[in-house]
């Protein structure tokens, strides 16, 4: 499905279904059209390419989604994906791909799939601001992409707090005596966010370079739009920065995990061998009595065996106090 | 064996063992020839040198294997190395070395020794686009890297099925209980991939560089071929790219692995260790009524046996329900 | 707030509420200003946007806090973000946001939130040394970039004296007979002071590429203004170096402590697994003596009671010397 | 001892002991001469100096081994140091320091110390192209280059064989019930040729940067000579990453061998807590029917005996099989 | 304390305390002027400010130790920052900072405190080349810094010898039984003669670049001089990559190390378990006789209790010979 808006001196004229003789008028009267294409068909992507003159390497590489940020400068159109980026339900990367052409002055092409990266803040930003829009196409290029890197930072923020989360969830299980189940489910969750983050930095990395290129760009990246652009691109390096902090703060809470559960478990292994050494003593003791010696003067005392018994409580307790003042218990 | 294909127009005019006087002709003629070398002989490589002028160090590497993909610059020609890489049974790497010599503006010498690299796509796409093909024997050298690094993605993707496939299974280990030999066999398995992922990144990542030198070299790579060398480069940067999230992935099921097995370990340590103690504590109160003083009242009762039995089950049971509260249990 | 100070000749000549008309009178007679706003209200922010020409971008920028430390050159102005920082009572950074713009060669504006960075070293230094204030707005930035890079330094003082004394707690570790509460206290104090390090290089590093810029722009930092600049930038260089002294110095005391911890747990389980030996050999033996049969020639010595305890006593005994001499006691 | 070597038109005119009058002749005639000095007393070098001209820190250089590779370039002359590098019997780096001084168009002279580096190849390869030669002494200079990297080659499929023995050994560990007297030996055994691999890429690393050196002086690196120096290079570099690769593989090996061993400790730690667990239960029973308690109806039983040994075997094998059926066994 | 050195043609002429008009004449006369400042007061060095037109930043930074090596060049001066090191008693780095002002064309100025770096190295090779000292202070400032960091070679040196005996002494540790005692003290060691390496890396790196800022000025760093200067920033280049081996060095072996422990610890748990088993069985066979059973037909043998010894002794006898089988003991 293509849709097709044109715009007259930065005001959408009107919106209708793709033809032809849309762009062949746009191109003669100055106005700038964007085709935005949902899940194209092969059949419309050539259509594409015939009415604007798009290149065939470009138009190949828009078959094909799973591809890396970046931009490809043909002679008189350039070629731009990105990945517009959400967190599912179980905070797992939500990848929405963007191809973009943009070239000869007036057009922009948004090349979408489903579940696809909405635009209706970029709409409206151009019904707000059509001064700017007037600055040419470079202008909608740069609230494509500012729309996009809004929605890093965003995903950033909810990481960041995924991260506290789980930094708190590891001084709790360094306090409560925690489970196998709980610890499993919580180091399972640091890889799984810690997976996300690395994919998310591994995706949103190449639109540094991607946007560099557009503003080396002086016909895309005009000189009034050329701060804008930066501001992109900052906002970019801001979201690699953050996930950098993220995911050290995730690789710290790992290893402080892991520290914590051999602590916790050393501290369970000593009680359990010294309560064991605590429990042997007496056991020794009831044995001796229990021989068969014919002299064995204490058996015949009346206390002989009050005496055994609280000899081997003052035998348990004094080794508890010994482990106690080591602090093995 | 050396097979001499000859291009008139782009179209392949016919195939013929080589002979030194096509080369002449073609030259003459203005057509393209593309020799293909298997398993070479010395003289066979001899008399290419001498009969195509090309540079001994180049055919002095040819002779060796193993070699890092590269592209050598000499006044007329250039060397390429490549490799075509596969998967064998056992997931390791099968390397398809190629080295191709291409200059004199109109041949392109292929040379592959067995078990060969195939080139049955190339000559389908030279068949189908023969009119790119009278750009030059850059576009036929551009045919030989794009379906070699094809080969890469579709590598890559056969290595993060692997890699996903291992990260279920680490997930499977956490929940059922799993033996020693299925945790080594794993562990062997990540160790095994992981090897086929590093070293296909080693083979990979020259192949940058090479395909860079041939952008620069603009009677190779002319105007019109450039998006498409470019469109090559990118790839063996995606290849790259995800080789990397391979890794990661690995390196973290690696981790995950090592932390379950580490939890799981304490886990049934500690839960030996309980109920060794539970058991020691009836073992402890039996030896005390095994004791032979002559005065033990509790020894006469009528009841005193089954009171016994009943007081080593209250304490063994007790000892589990602490357990159990801590969660050694 | 806005306060506006107005500088004739170097010397303080007023300072009053922010009004528009000061800004054209500085303008005209040459006066440099210094506007210091704190907390603003975005009507405060657009009145300073359009007195003074800021640029959209830089004023949208300045919103919002928590941005990374940058500079971006506008066609007239600069605009600044710094971060001052110090240490909170748990050792934990507080962040302290400064905003500069800079500009027209009369004007600095600085935006500030609460708790804000304090400027009255600024205010003093400005006091003795006027002539140099003449020299331009730059010294004025140069006086606020230095009292921020100089609280640099005085964090990383007390950061490595924090290393210090953690260094020495783990060195105290090894010596006394650590409990596990101190032990856990001392890991997530290390993982504490780790993550501020960590946070303070993340803030810190890109003032390296900001004061950089700086010192491009012969506008601010002029020829007798360089040596300053340059000294600021060694400073924040300088910082960077002594952070990834202490941050090495926190991963060895992790490494050490959890190796020290990982040697302590090995010896005490040795012990009580020895002692748990000494125990069984003298149950063993009274196990014996306390079998029921009819032939056993020692239950009749009148000494075998005796004898039977010494042979305990001699078993445990030698068994200890054993475990002496291995070193496992 | 000082041999001088006197080429006229490439070939080998004669081979004398080194006097002061055959530099003079050979500077004259345009005679190339290759001096050979091992273990120079320091007369002897400076006589070099004085006759060649040769810059005292250059010959002050050469007076200490164990320098790292690099090409220092004076006004009329170059100074090299290069590694001869080969394996001892204990698989230890044997480093074979060679220093050259090249220049004045005429003449190479090679320091060498016992145990000398061998040039017998060299020697060969200048009387079978002696057309060459004639290029200058920048050929010689590439064939004692040449020379040394072709070791690095030899040297790494050497540990290249090595790194593969380990591994299979580790996995034939994995397999066998390995001792800790050979789990010892291997991991010093990683851990000695692992520091072998990290020196030999120390030394050959720096090679990298002084070819590229003599390459880009091009009195040295003529345009014929150029393609030969850049296969050296070409050489060092994939000496370097094959290096690489083996140093990986021996860190994979060290990495699973640990694992494994964890693993086998792990898996007999968990075999032998539960047999204690097994013998423990029929302990108590036997402990059962040791109580003392005058009723006892079991004791009086004509088939107690069996009955308790029964119940002691079933209580094992129970257990025996619960733990099996976990596969703690 | 200022004592002031004038050098006339190169030879020291004579010796003084400093005075102003002692650089007067010296700038007159064209003198060569050293003056040698130790522990300064402020006063002293703002007579040397004023007398020499020192920058005000440049003495500034002067007075703060603990900098990192620099050259910061003023317009008609430079500022050096160096320093000196040595190993004290403990392996601990033992910092002299020297700073050294340089400019004019015929002053040098070094600051010291004490404990300070000597210079009578230096005052030996002047008077030994008086000739070259003719050529400047460049000179003087190539033997302070030869002087410098031909003492970070000395040092290396030293350090590789201590990292030799850390890996000779994991080695013992290996074969002999280690108590915990001297396997902390080890362990305490490799810590502190990293951090040692560690710390002297971070002093002496900026050095590199120092050097390098020193060499692009070619007023110090005359041509004559440039190889000199060369030859200097080839022995820090040097003394990085040999530091560099050392760290390695220490890292292997504490990785060894805790290999090693860790396999001894697992070795001794495996013996002591094994040990355990051992005695439980002749324990649990002692208990079975210890029952009170009135038909146990071995109570009444003759042998029953030699039968029941051996009983003993033969169990206990075969699970050692199977521990032993599979090397757990």
């Amino acid at each position: 499905m293509i849709t097709c808006r044109s715009y007259r001196d930065g005001e959408l004229e009107r919106e209708t279904a793709f033809e032809p003789q849309v762009v062949r008028a746009a191109r003669e009267n100055g106005h700038r059209i964007w085709l935005d294409v949902v899940d194209p068909t092969d059949e419309e992507l050539e259509t594409l390419r015939a009415g604007l003159g798009l290149h065939e390497l470009a138009v190949e590489d828009s078959r094909r989604w799973g591809q890396r940020a970046k931009v490809d400068l043909y002679p008189d159109h350039l070629f731009l994906v990105a990945h517009g980026l959400d967190l599912d339900g179980r905070d797992e990367l939500a990848d929405r791909e963007v191809h973009v052409f943009a070239g000869g002055g007036f057009y922009v092409v948004t090349v979408r799939r489903e579940p696809k990266f909405e635009f209706d803040k970029v709409h409206d930003r151009l019904a707000i601001a059509p001064a700017l829009a007037s600055e040419g196409i470079g202008y909608l290029l740069y609230l494509l992409l500012d729309e996009i890197v809004d929605g890093y930072l965003d995903l950033v923020d909810r990481l960041e707090d995924l991260g506290d989360d789980i930094e708190d969830a590891v001084a709790d299980e360094e306090r409560g005596g925690e489970s196998g189940e709980a610890y499993r489910a919580l180091a399972a969750r640091i890889f799984r966010v810690r997976q996300t983050v690395v994919r998310f930095r591994r995706l949103a990395a190449p639109m540094r370079e991607a946007v560099d290129v557009i503003l080396e760009n002086q016909a895309v990246a005009t000189l009034p739009l050329a701060p804008y652009y930066r501001d992109v691109l900052d906002h970019v390096i801001r979201t690699l920065e953050l996930l950098d902090n993220v995911r050290d703060l995730l690789t710290s809470a790992r290893e402080l995990q892991l520290a914590q559960a051999s602590n916790r478990m050393n501290i369970v292994m000593k009680q359990l061998s010294a309560w064991a050494a605590i429990i042997l003593i007496p056991t020794l003791i009831a044995g001796i009595y229990g021989m068969n010696f014919n002299h064995m003067p204490e058996l015949r005392w009346l206390f002989g065996y009050p005496f055994a018994i609280a000899f081997m409580a003052v035998a348990a307790f004094t080794l508890y106090r010994i482990f106690r003042k080591r602090e093995w218990l």
